[in-house]
């Protein structure tokens, strides 16, 4: 019941690539300007489609802002947690995975910086799925570096330290870091390593 | 020159305490939404004033979200640091700007938490005199903090500490407190105090 020409299975190929050439797009935009920045017209001007393609594909803001939310998701796995799940568990991957967040920062992977501590802020004082999804995605963050946190008092690598508390502070400082080479701060990876050595003694 | 009836100085007097009704509601919804979300039309409606009234005390958006920087800066100096510089510089005094700080973001001062930490993830991207007032404002804030410090440590309170980095420790913890506490996070203040204490000894 088309009259597109082309098969279902190249038509729906060719809609998913679209749909990450835009989400990809999109991380970019909300890093810089936040995912308020974001529309379904000014993405498809920036990228040379039609406003009826992209609001075919995302229907509704929301929908596109969850959906770039999910893309920068994928893409710091990928930058940042992936590689270093390579390292020994412990003090070793969490200075792996630091060292990989001030690249990522540094680089940086998005032209704005960090994705969540740009856009967290904008969205903690809202109810609903965007608080909800950029919530859950920091809370996995925290909890992946607690867990090395504990991995490492286990293995009797450092002093036993309170897990929690150690990956909130190292959050903190990275997500200060973020922001201070977003500022023209010198040195601000140089602190973050200094903080993350004195937990790890 | 004027049909008005009232005198200038009057006319002045009424048009700086409209000035300060506008700014002090523009911080709220900044707390809240950013400053970016300031429209002289959107606060126009919302105090129930003639757009063109508000367009005349500020002329453009940008005037306006200048002057809520500046109003949100009084407001924390009045409710964390003056008071705070009633006790004595060093330990006693970071101790007290901690706590002031963590009143201001809990209960909270705006209603979105810490303006600086709402605003300047949005701004640290772009350059401007928007940008430039409120990393100077940050700045002056972490100035304050290692000054603190410095003295802790001058008069022996705590071990030599480089004074600046503690003081980015400190900020992070605070922002990262502040963020905690809009998501819902339990004791985030908590967390805090034993960061400090930590610092302290």
């Amino acid at each position: 019941m088309t009259t597109d020409p082309m098969p279902v299975d190249q038509r729906l190929a060719r809609g998913a690539r679209t749909r990450r050439t835009i989400t990809r797009h999109a991380v970019d935009v909300a890093s810089m300007e936040g995912l308020n920045g974001l529309s379904l017209g000014r993405l498809a001007t920036d990228l040379g489609l039609s406003k009826s393609g992209v609001a075919t594909l995302f229907r509704t803001k929301e929908q596109l802002q969850l959906a770039t939310v999910e893309t920068a998701r994928e893409a710091f796995l990928e930058a940042v947690v992936r590689p270093a799940s390579d390292t020994p568990p412990g003090a070793a991957r969490l200075r792996e995975l630091t060292e990989r967040w001030i690249s990522y920062a540094e680089q940086p992977l998005f032209p704005g910086g960090c994705f969540w501590a740009a856009n967290l802020p904008e969205f903690d004082s809202r109810t609903g799925p965007l608080r909800d999804a950029l919530r859950r995605q920091h809370r996995s963050w925290l909890g992946l570096l607690a867990d090395q946190v504990r991995h490492a008092a286990d293995a009797g690598e450092i002093a036993g330290l309170d897990a929690d508390l150690a990956a909130f502070q190292i959050d903190a400082v990275l997500t200060a870091a973020n922001l201070a080479m977003r500022l023209g701060e010198p040195r601000a990876g140089e602190k973050v390593r200094r903080v993350i050595e004195g937990l790890l003694t």
